[in-house]
C-alpha cells in the first residue's frame, strides 16, 4: 500500500502554520534584519558561565546528571527553583515541575485538562506558538476582549459563564505580541473570577524579568484562593532559550496530574540542563545579569521606539514598558501580510499581526522584537520599513 | 470553588501507574540492590568525556547553543545523526528527527497518528513506558502473541485484518520485557505485513548496540518498500540516558508531522544535548565505549544467569544475547506482586511482570535488570531472592 494513503490524527485537521515556519527561517538568512522572532540578543547569552558551570556540574556530579533522573525534576534545582517561584510569585507555592520551557507546561496544562471541544479563553491577540499548542489539543479557543489595561474583567465573566471553559490563558506582563501588561486591580479580579466559576488560569509570565520601567506587579496567583491558578515560567529570557528549562507551579493536584503526563512525554527534563539554571539560581548570577540584559533591551526598546515616531501618519504603536515586543497598527487599508514580500526583499522580517489572531484578520497589524538586533539595525532596518510603508501608502 | 472540583482529561481515565512510581522510588532507598529500573551502570556514563565536550563546544559555539534553535534539529547533529542512522538501520533514511529520547519519539507518533479509539498492536509483554504513552492517547491496545523467535506473523496478519490498527509497536532486539530478539525472517515478514495492510510501524530499538552474542540482524526498516516503518532509537543506553536525546527516523511525510508536533510541545531539543552526543558520533568515540560496556555487561548478566540457574525447580528464565533484562517466570502458583514486599524487606527490588502486559495477569512473572548492580550484588541480591522464592514454596 502506498503511504500516500496514510491518515494522520484529527488534531492536525485545524493546524497550518506553515506561514509561521516560513517567516522564521527568514532569521537565518544571512544580512536579514529581523524583527521577527523572540531571540534573546546573543549579547544576554552567558556562554562563559555556562561553560564554566557545565564543565564544573558534570566533573563534581557527572554520575548522577547523565543517569535517569525523576519525572519530578532535579532534586537541587526543585529546591532552588521553589525559592524562586515563591519571590517572583510572591506566595508559597504548594508544588513545582521543572519542565523543557513553558510550552511543554502549556502542552502538559492541556494534556492535564483538555478533551476535544473543551472551551479555552485566550486573549487576542496572543502567542501564537500556544495557540498552536491548544488547537492540537482540538479545544474550542474562546477570545475575550482586551483594552491597554488587559482582559476586560466584564467580558472574561461573561465568556466564563458562557462557555464554561476548563482553562484561561493569559500573558499578564509584556504580553506577546501587544506589549501590554495587565493592570493590579485586573490580576486580582481574574484570580476572583476563575475561583468563583472554576476555572483554572495558566498565567504565563516569561517576561516578568525584563522590566525597562515602573514596578512589578502581583501576579494573578498570589490572589488566588483555591489553587486555580497556575504560575508557568521560563530562564529561556533571562539565561538561555537553547537549554529549555522551564517551569509550571501550583496546586499540587494539577502538577501531579502534569508530572504523570510528563512522564510519558520525555521521562524528565534533562538534569544537566536543570544543573546549570540551579546553578545560576544558587550562585544569585542572575540579579546581576537581569540588570545587564535589561539595559541592552532598554536601549534597543527606545531606539525603535523613536524610529516608529516617525512614521507615517495613521500608524499607531503601543510602547511597553518591558519585554521584547512593539505592537504597531500601520495606516487603514494596509496589508502587513502582503508588505512583508517587500520588506524582506529589501533585507528586513518580522511577522504580520493576524497570524496571533485567533480567527485571523486585523491585516494592518504586526509585531515588531527588537532584543535579537543592535542598535544600528534597527535604525537601519526601521527606516527601511518606513520606506515601505510610505511607498505602500503612495501605491 | 474549592479545587476538588476540578474535572482532568479523559485521557487519563484509565492511567494508574502509581505501583510502578513507587517500584522506582525503590531504586533510590540507601543499600537497596536494585534489579528494578532499566539504569545504565555508573561506569557506563562518560562524565569525564561529556565535562569536555560540553566545555569545548560552549566555548567554541555558545551563542549559537544557548539561542533558539530549529525544531528540525542542531543542524551539525542532523547531519552526524543521518549517518548513525543509515548505519544502524543498513539503508537510506530520508528523514531524521532529533527529540528529547525516544519516549518522546513514541509520544510524537502517537500525536501525529491515533486519535482516541484507534487500535495500535502491541507485544505482550512490552515496555510500560511506552504502553502507558499510547493509553495517554486513548488508543486500544490489541496484544499480539509472541514466541521465543518474537511476534507470531500469523497472528500479526490477523490482527491487522480484524483490527485496522494504525500502529504496531515493536521493540525487535533484546525485548523490554522479554530480552528476546525478532528473527531476521520475521522482521522482513512484519516490513511486507505492514507495507500489504497500511500499517505503520514503530521500530523501538534502543538496546540493538548491546549485544554481548552473535550478530547484528538487519532492521525492520530495510525491509520497508513503502516507507511505513518508522524507526525509533536513543542514545540512553550508549552514552546517557539523563541527556535526554534520542531520534525517530523514517519517511518525510511521517517525519513533518511528528515535527509540527514537537514544535508545539516543546519547540526543540536542547541544543548543548544535541552538540555532546553530536561530538561523539563526529569523534568517533562510540565504538570504543561499546566495548567497554558491553564487556562489563556481559559479565553482569553472565553472573545473573548463574545464579538463576540454582533457582528452586519449576523457574523459568530466558537467556537474552543482550540488552539490559533477563525475564523470569517464577514456579506456578507464585506470586511476583504479593513476594516483592518480602524481597525489599529484604533490599532487593525488581518489577512484577504483571505491569508490563495489556490486561495484566500473568503474576508468577518477573523483569530482572543487571545492568546498575556490581557483580558482588548480583550474587548477594540474586541469593536473597532464591530464599525468598524458597519460603514462599514452603509456606
Amino acid at each position: 500500500m502506498k503511504l500516500e494513503s496514510i491518515s494522520f490524527a484529527h488534531r492536525f485537521d485545524s493546524i497550518t502554520g506553515s506561514a509561521i515556519r516560513e517567516i522564521f527561517k527568514l532569521i537565518a538568512v544571512p544580512g536579514m534584519i529581523s524583527f521577527a522572532g523572540g531571540n534573546p540578543s546573543p549579547a544576554a547569552l552567558p556562554d562563559e558561565e555556562a561553560a564554566e558551570i557545565a564543565a564544573e556540574q558534570l566533573r563534581s556530579r557527572g554520575k548522577q546528571l547523565l543517569q535517569y533522573g525523576a519525572t519530578e525534576g532535579f532534586p537541587p534545582f526543585v529546591e532552588s527553583l521553589k525559592d524562586y517561584v515563591t519571590k517572583a510569585v510572591g506566595c508559597e507555592i504548594p508544588a513545582v515541575l521543572p519542565v523543557t520551557g513553558s510550552t511543554q507546561a502549556m502542552d502538559l496544562l492541556c494534556k492535564a485538562l483538555i478533551d476535544p471541544g473543551d472551551a479555552i479563553l485566550v486573549e487576542n491577540p496572543s502567542f501564537l506558538g500556544n495557540l498552536q499548542c491548544m488547537r492540537l489539543y482540538q479545544a474550542k479557543l474562546i477570545p475575550v476582549d482586551s483594552d491597554a489595561e488587559g482582559l476586560l474583567p466584564d467580558a472574561l465573566e461573561e465568556a466564563m459563564r458562557t462557555h464554561h471553559p476548563k482553562l484561561l490563558y493569559v500573558i499578564p506582563t509584556f504580553q506577546n505580541p501587544t506589549g501590554r501588561t495587565l493592570s493590579a486591580e485586573r490580576r486580582r479580579r481574574i484570580a476572583e473570577l476563575a475561583n468563583e466559576y472554576g476555572v483554572v488560569v495558566a498565567e504565563d509570565d516569561p517576561y516578568r524579568d525584563l522590566r525597562y520601567d515602573g514596578e512589578a506587579l502581583p501576579s494573578i496567583k498570589s490572589f488566588d484562593a483555591e489553587g486555580w491558578v497556575c504560575f508557568l515560567g521560563s530562564f529561556s529570557k533571562i539565561i538561555s532559550p537553547g537549554l529549555r528549562v522551564g517551569f509550571i507551579a501550583g496546586d499540587s493536584s494539577i502538577i501531579r496530574k502534569c508530572t504523570m503526563g510528563k512522564q510519558s512525554t520525555d521521562v524528565h527534563t534533562a538534569n544537566l540542563n536543570q544543573a546549570i539554571v540551579d546553578q545560576f539560581l544558587r550562585r544569585n548570577l542572575l540579579p546581576e545579569h537581569i540588570r545587564t540584559i535589561c539595559a541592552g533591551y532598554r536601549a534597543q526598546r527606545d531606539a525603535m521606539l523613536e524610529e516608529l515616531a516617525s512614521f507615517p501618519e495613521g500608524t499607531r504603536f503601543y510602547r511597553p514598558d518591558g519585554g521584547l515586543f512593539i505592537w504597531c497598527e500601520l495606516p487603514a487599508g494596509l496589508n502587513a501580510l502582503n508588505m512583508l514580500q517587500k520588506a524582506v526583499q529589501r533585507s528586513v522580517a518580522y511577522v504580520p499581526g493576524t497570524h496571533f489572531y485567533v480567527d485571523g484578520g486585523h491585516d494592518n497589524t504586526l509585531r515588531l522584537n527588537f532584543s535579537n538586533s543592535t542598535i544600528e539595525q534597527i535604525h537601519t532596518g526601521m527606516a527601511i520599513l518606513r520606506e515601505v510603508i510610505a511607498e505602500e501608502l503612495g501605491a
